[in-house]
């Protein structure tokens, strides 16, 4: 039997004693060992209102990290099952396969002692890079792919509404592309927190939206306000990003929307990561190890993950880890 | 003196006799004699409603083709005065110029025997273009830049709201990049006008939004539904551009917004064209004359323009011309 945190239905989770899943004969599905799951704010949405993707019930977790049986060295999962012949599959967009299955969502995911992944899912760790670290690889994955969908440039200048452990990330993913960000964060709480990941960094924050026009600008954050003032926040043929869902029962003025006929803006949506923005993540944070650490708030066993979500939806607490099989 | 059509303030034009414009002495500034005018439908939201880049008094028109005095051949106007030396201007995205200057708008148009125009916004028309039908050039180059700002394909299915004379030039822009429109038309009369310029040119015309999922859909009509069936209508990381302002007074809920996020979709803006789609506009007319005179209505003066207005904005009419000096 294995230990494993389930969502039975909405707003019902709880750990539970199953039997572990079993490989497949053909080696396909390979069981991992998973040794540290963080905790996404869509695992806590999950929990507080579903999700479009969620399929009921479900172990929650895709930002995992593991061991195979058998062989030296942990992997990173890239938590999607897509089919691998579609045009988006063979075109290095396989997040946007139709046939997609993530990890989490509509099939189990990493918040257990062990889980059934796909042989092709897993991403050896670079050396240097620490396991328990690993699992930020598929947020900055996430973040790396909506630099790209934003099509941000070299120098650059990019404006991120908020400046939770995302925000921090998109940030990170911004300068890998020699681009210059600057967070808009108005908690004050959150400041506190990330003063010092800023110090060590050199990263900008504000406490409102600047006055000057951004090349990009992507929501890190769920507010209406960040669509609002990130279309009127950036230059003529600018770009902002929807990398955040919105909040439900907001209402846009078409008046706004004019505004991207009006100055040729492009707005682009970003969702999940493919295996190569998996890869660049690894890579980036296998160089630069120091700050993400300080992206830790702390350890949690699976008994206390339930205990952690309403913190994590409001924006209270940086990045939590389950350590799970050592 | 010169006869000009002028809006002296929203909902009140008339016809006056006004002394006609001098050139530059540096010859920067030439004097064109307007052969032909066409009516743009944001001529008559200008009438009814004001425009944003509007400011009275002024001459509208800016579909326009005319002769300079002593000189053989006609010219097609593109209708911007940009600086010529910013970022935008640069690197051939003049429409975005931040000291854009339209004319028509924020400068004297072509509903004018005669107008002032910097000599290098005139555009010599290929030989077998005739001068009337070469007033389309400037919509078919908006058009043009449309279908490149939603970066269509080759192959692409393109689907376009809207079948009035905007909507029929939009499929000649998209088939000139090989892809394939599908036009959408909810007016039994206006199916009536394109019948025999469809048949004519094979294009395709559907009395509502196709099931099937589009690569780039592209609105050639101002109603929020376009926005609503568009984003809905396209594929995952398909375009949707939008051409025409929506309807004011609108409110789109945050849940379609969010489509763009789940779907990685991209929507993207166009406003107005650049000289190198005015070019490539009058190259496409001259090689492919034969549909253009079905787009033409009639013909009207300058005394009749008022009375056109209210049709233009019912979307009743197709092109209509003011034939001027001859």
């Amino acid at each position: 039997m294995m230990k494993a945190l389930r969502l039975e239905s909405v707003g019902r989770v709880h750990t539970v004693e199953v039997p572990p899943p079993s490989a497949t004969a053909d080696g396909k599905e390979v069981l991992l060992t998973v040794t540290h799951c963080a905790l996404c704010r869509t695992d806590a949405k999950m929990w507080r209102h579903g999700h479009r993707d969620l399929e009921l019930p479900r172990i929650p977790g895709h930002e995992v990290c593991g061991i195979l049986e058998g062989e030296p060295g942990h992997y990173a999962v890239w938590p999607g099952v897509a089919c691998g012949v579609c045009p988006y599959c063979s075109s290095h967009m396989e997040n946007l396969c139709p046939s997609m299955k993530i990890i989490g969502f509509h099939r189990d995911g990493g918040l257990a002692e062990q889980m059934l992944v796909p042989r092709e899912c897993l991403l050896p760790l670079p050396p240097r890079l620490k396991p328990h670290l690993a699992v930020l690889a598929e947020p900055l994955a996430c973040c790396l792919n909506a630099v790209q969908q934003a099509k941000t440039r070299k120098g650059d200048r990019v404006l991120i509404f908020g400046a939770g452990p995302v925000g921090l990330m998109m940030s990170l993913a911004v300068r890998a592309l020699s681009a210059q960000p600057t967070m808009v964060e108005t908690s004050s709480t959150r400041w506190q927190k990330i003063k010092s990941f800023c110090e060590r960094t050199g990263l900008k924050v504000e406490p409102q939206t600047p006055m000057e026009a951004f090349d990009v600008a992507i929501n890190a954050a769920t507010s209406l306000d960040t669509f609002t003032h990130g279309i009127h926040g950036i230059k003529p043929g600018g770009c902002f990003c929807l990398f955040s869902g919105l909040d439900a029962k907001g209402l846009v003025p078409s008046s706004l929307l004019n505004e991207i006929h009006y100055r040729q803006l492009n707005i682009t949506g970003a969702y999940g990561c493919t295996r190569k923005n998996m890869r660049e993540a690894l890579e980036i944070m296998a160089s630069h190890p120091g700050p993400l650490e300080e992206l830790v708030e702390g350890f949690v066993g699976l008994e206390g993950v339930k205990e952690m979500f309403p913190a994590i939806l409001r924006g209270e607490v940086m990045k939590i880890i389950v350590p799970l099989s050592s």
